[in-house]
């Protein structure tokens, strides 16, 4: 462990070109040249510890060496790249690949939309089909989801920085308390029930429910598996479709392919993106119940919905699940992942941290603001990346690459857990 | 010239497994495994030329060459694929590249967002900022414009079955009349400026007009220089933001990079997609003009901002744009290409065929619906893939890759009058 | 002919106590105290013509004799005042007249809803019931129209600063131009044929096309016979519900009791209020086709639809059309008016002032802004009451009571030709 | 006491030729003649206790003696009747008398707005008015409110048969739990509070909120003096308009002039209508803390703001308010209402009612659907004229004129006593 200490490379074309909005790059203020499994290197021969794994889009490390092979040799032959929506051979090995290792087995039927390379993209074509199935109008989301920046993803978002920015009025859609909103006692599904039975209750019947089981972005806020069952019950009982936005949560983060798999239930439109293409490159897929699949043809459309690179590497990453070793080897990581944080909170009382997340997806949520922000900040300056979440930032979230091996895993924690003391002392000292 | 003689690659797993939303893959029933340039193959073997080049995401044509050792190379030493919106030397490249090459010859001082990999990102950003940067919310859309299948992009795009794809009525937006919607003798403008000062018209001040130069998808609707000069008028006295959407038009498609130079006007907001990327790999930019990036960071986001794939490449498809060359050739084959549908369309006048667009973007449009159709199909059968368009599929529309030689231009052309001869015929036969 | 002498009666407790919104008492800044026919008082005793009738609202004249002792009396035997929605002798016998009197004369076979007291509530129903019918949602209103305040209402009027107030943007319309607006060389029916028919067009099929035959607070814009029947002709072929909004223009304005007679139209649903009560008090009707009738019972309701006093003058007025020499008398008077009108415009040019309307709704619209609202300012002060319309108050507006003598009309006449006189005299010293 | 025995008067003309809308003519089917206090004729002569007082616009009596003359006298002098909103003697005395008799007695200072003549032009107004002070859209509603039929009252009102005859979706507007609405242990405040401070919880910070101090046609829920008080906190904390519909509640109904005089609390915008004009004519005061009262001139209007027959009669019904002991009379009679609905509900276990309410708003909830309208049903036929309210109609309510005597309200009473005895004996033979 150490202070990174070499000069930092220039962000001067950033800083003068790039439009206000960027982001990511003022937390990381340096520029990133090579990538290897968990681990980044930027243009002054630094390393870092990737915790972030690109939101979630890096499931399978950096560059995973299998898929980097097909994918070189994919290229080198001339596959075809780029097809809009045409049959190619890669998207068939896909679609035929996806049905074996991860439909069949799990006794899905969903029919596979390709709706546009990103999260949004799938979300948005979700909330069109669920309304146009039902021929209602009302989309239920819930407090501090996150499903994406365009205008039909934005409504069904909490975040009011984010909803802000379009610009406009949100509609067709309300926002419902997530599990754990208003504390254990108040059971939320019951609520919701209500405001869905009573006829007096200003909301008309919803054409949809979507949900994530764990808030990622909101705040590592974790569903319950009974909740949700109630929940797909509700939505079973009033014709309502469930639609999970597994973007985030899906492709292994919390243990097993689909988050909902511990769950029981079966949504009726699942939304995938981020890791479904296995090596970072964009693509994303809507799972659509076979009934539910009345899309007249070109209804839904996109230049990039056949980003070929993306099925060749997703049809790769598939391998992962073709037994259960992958998701176990997950659970177990996640089981370490989750003593370790639980253990730093112990030991520094002061920072008044509560650990959160189940799988690889976890965090550590701080009751003062700006604890968490300070904590990712000196984490960078010693070499780890990592990311806050939650609508104040309260919450530092740890989602390694899931082929991080236990060596890695420590070794980033080593890292935490040495901010947290220094943040900790820091405490002291200001008190 | 032939008939494809093969029996055809089987559909079975996409009819089976692909939702009924599929599109190209009816219009083109093959599954195609390679290409190259103006070429792909089957799995049958065929080959085929592409008039299609990705509706306008292969300008440098498939798996083009160059970029693709850049792309090897790049893969191959392990550079970050996959950054968010981190700042990567494949970025920094992509940027000064675009500034050299493209922004600081033409005069513009443009801010660069990378709005996620999609137009419709792009576009959904841009009308968010228009209305942050007015604090209004309409945006005046064309008829027969094309923006994209998000809601916010729906909103403004003219295509009924599109627009009711949304299952929600769409909202503030304002569908005006496109140059020469009303035939030559109804000034669009005029109209327009009434509506826009009138303080009885019924609509508010807008935020923005956004507008397409040819209309591609609409059915090659050509917007005149005059026309589009009036219009950046309009907007400066109004202070209204304009927004020219240059992501099927931008990257050469009409002879110059972006598809308003020849008309001199700047406009406030450019969305860019498609074959910005170079190799067909998703990617959109949203050129800002400075005054104008007033975002806050994070207030647009997006998983796949940073794909870095695609700025490799995309750096190296600007070699195309550092002197005139490609210009000229562009333009030369635009006037071959002219010439050629021209002689076709005089040739079978029982046809009713009439010729639209410029540069590279052209189309014959025909009186009576469903000649482009079985041109299309005919062409198809015969080794030409190109497609309609507008809204009742009228437009047989000729958009090959920009890089693609004149041999090659003239030999999918002689399939094409090939097959206008074959319906004429028919058309004998049945009349 | 004189110019008021006395003092004015002090306005102190409405400067002080009534909202900034009072708008009429500051056009006519005097306390009334007594009104008859055609003629108003104020507490200093001064006297007015009424050349504005309660915007329409007293056709019939202020007070109207033979009304004013059926209301007495039935106040003084106690007759049922409010009612609800309840069955009422008074409501029965209303129906029964005019179901006698203005019905089956004319053909009309219209059920009659009782939408609550103003024109607005009329409006509203109006734009449900449509939307109900035919499951759609946009309505198309016009340029220049006006239909009310209420949120519904608002939506589908023209004028900026009204709509602006809703404080929200304003959805599910949009706004055609209206007979004339782009000149007469522009056939505004065949601009909305073709936006209806087309599929790229931006606007979906309406539920609606709500219009005024004249426009009054639009600018008394005239609709032609030709053009409406266009319209209606339009709405039949595609199923889209003709809403005459006759609240202003109807019971006799023009001529005829509906204003659109004339043209020989038969609106699918018609909107009265303001004079169908006769004496001024608060009652609207929604006459709606029969098949349209599809209304729950009390889907639509109101506290202050059973205003039985409005009732029961309601009934006593239509005694005025039990034959055609109310009808012919209006139109007489109609033709003095538009004769004096013509000779005024044409005995000062210089004002540059073009007669409009027909009727006993006409005006003369001026070229300059500014000039209309001096001339109403300068007939107040010599005992004439009248007011501006169209968007920029361009308009002097008559809009006498209907039962008007030509001694009345004339009087007032000859102030306002008075005051066109010394307009222009200003309008030399000025040049 | 009896059961009515005539024949009821045809409803012939009702049944043929008004529209299916029609509502309370169901509940009560006869033909209203005559009216005097708390008592109403049929055309055959039958008697009946009116327990509805025109759903709160009665709170006078019918034909109320005292303000008949004045109106009678008003009308035969040829006061003006209509007028817009010129300034009026009638207007200017009950300015001064509303001033001198309810504001100032009770140190408000609200500006006085005459928004059209119906309530839910008030609302409208309010809801416009508190929009363009505070510059956002949203508007937070309750469940089970009522705040009328227009679109923008729609909105906010929580009826979903009410709000689905809309025909569109209903937006700007947040449906937020009202007092009790879920239990006692349920905070809704606390709830309200969290959803409007949180940054992640999906709505946006509203303009205003529209409250109901009991919910009379939403069942008679009653909201508590700390609840109200807890609300007024939030909106002053959050700078949000607190509105209060006070339409029904007003005007003495709950034992004050103000329903929200117990609370202590102090609204930013009262809505008044029904029984502000005293005998039942239309009319609606909108009023105004004055630094909000920033409407522009006419932005706000409609053609029968100026009713001055109302205005006359609602001058002479403050008469009432010049000392307590009108109030006085109400909390009497309503805690004699109270005792015996209480042992009505005692007598009767086997109907499981509870009594609601307060004042002269009471009224029997029943836990069967289907209960309170057989006992309405029933009451009619025995000459009592009440109604249900509820979305489930599921509440018998009890509104009886405030001025009713002790004998009245007990000889209404006994008649309901009755028909729970008769309902009771079915339930049995049932059982």
């Amino acid at each position: 462990m150490k202070t990174l200490q070499k000069e930092k490379p220039s962000l001067h074309v950033f800083d003068t070109l790039e439009s206000e909005v960027r982001s990511y790059c003022r937390s990381f203020p340096t520029v990133f040249t090579k990538a290897k499994g968990y681990t980044l290197w930027d243009a002054a021969g630094e390393e870092y510890i990737d915790f972030f794994a690109g939101a979630g889009a890096l499931n399978y490390g950096h560059n995973n060496p299998v898929l980097k092979q097909k994918l070189l040799q994919y290229i080198q032959e001339d596959g075809v790249t780029h097809s809009l929506d045409m049959a190619t051979e890669a998207k068939q090995q896909f679609l035929e690949r996806f049905r074996q290792v991860i439909l069949e087995p799990r006794g899905l039927s969903y029919k596979v939309q390709f709706p546009g390379p990103t999260g949004a993209n799938s979300v948005e074509s979700a909330l069109k089909l669920a309304r146009k199935v039902t021929e209602r109008s009302t989309v239920i989301g819930f407090t501090n989801a996150f499903h994406g920046m365009t205008l039909g993803a934005l409504s069904v978002t909490g975040n009011k920085f984010k909803r802000s920015g379009a610009g406009v009025p949100l509609h067709h859609s309300v926002s419902m308390p997530y599990d754990g909103y208003l504390g254990e006692n108040f059971h939320t599904i019951d609520y919701m029930e209500n405001y869905i039975q009573d006829t007096g209750s200003g909301i008309s019947l919803p054409a949809a429910i979507i949900v994530e089981t764990i808030q990622g972005e909101g705040g590592i806020n974790v569903a319950g598996a009974e909740w949700l069952r109630r929940l797909e019950k509700l939505c079973k009982e009033h014709q309502i479709v469930l639609i999970v936005d597994d973007v985030q949560m899906g492709c292994g983060r919390t243990g097993t392919f689909f988050s909902f798999e511990a769950s029981g239930i079966t949504p009726d439109i699942v939304c995938l993106s981020k890791s479904i293409g296995g090596y970072g490159l964009p693509m994303a897929l809507t799972l659509i119940r076979p009934e539910l699949d009345i899309w007249e043809p070109g209804e839904h459309n996109g230049t990039f919905r056949g980003n070929n690179l993306a099925f060749i590497t997703a049809s790769e990453a598939l391998r992962y699940w073709e037994n259960n070793d992958f998701s176990k080897e997950i659970i177990d990581k996640g089981e370490l992942l989750n003593l370790r944080l639980c253990s730093m909170v112990s030991s520094f009382p002061q920072l008044k941290g509560q650990v959160r997340g189940r799988g690889l997806m976890q965090g550590i949520a701080f009751e003062t603001n700006g604890v968490a922000e300070s904590l990712c900040e000196l984490a960078f300056s010693k070499g780890l990346i990592m990311e806050t979440s939650g609508t104040d930032s309260e919450v530092a979230k740890i989602m390694p690459p899931l082929i991080i091996d236990q060596t890695g895993l420590n070794r980033g924690l080593d890292i935490l857990e040495q901010c947290m003391k220094e943040l900790a002392a820091r405490h002291y000292a200001l008190a």
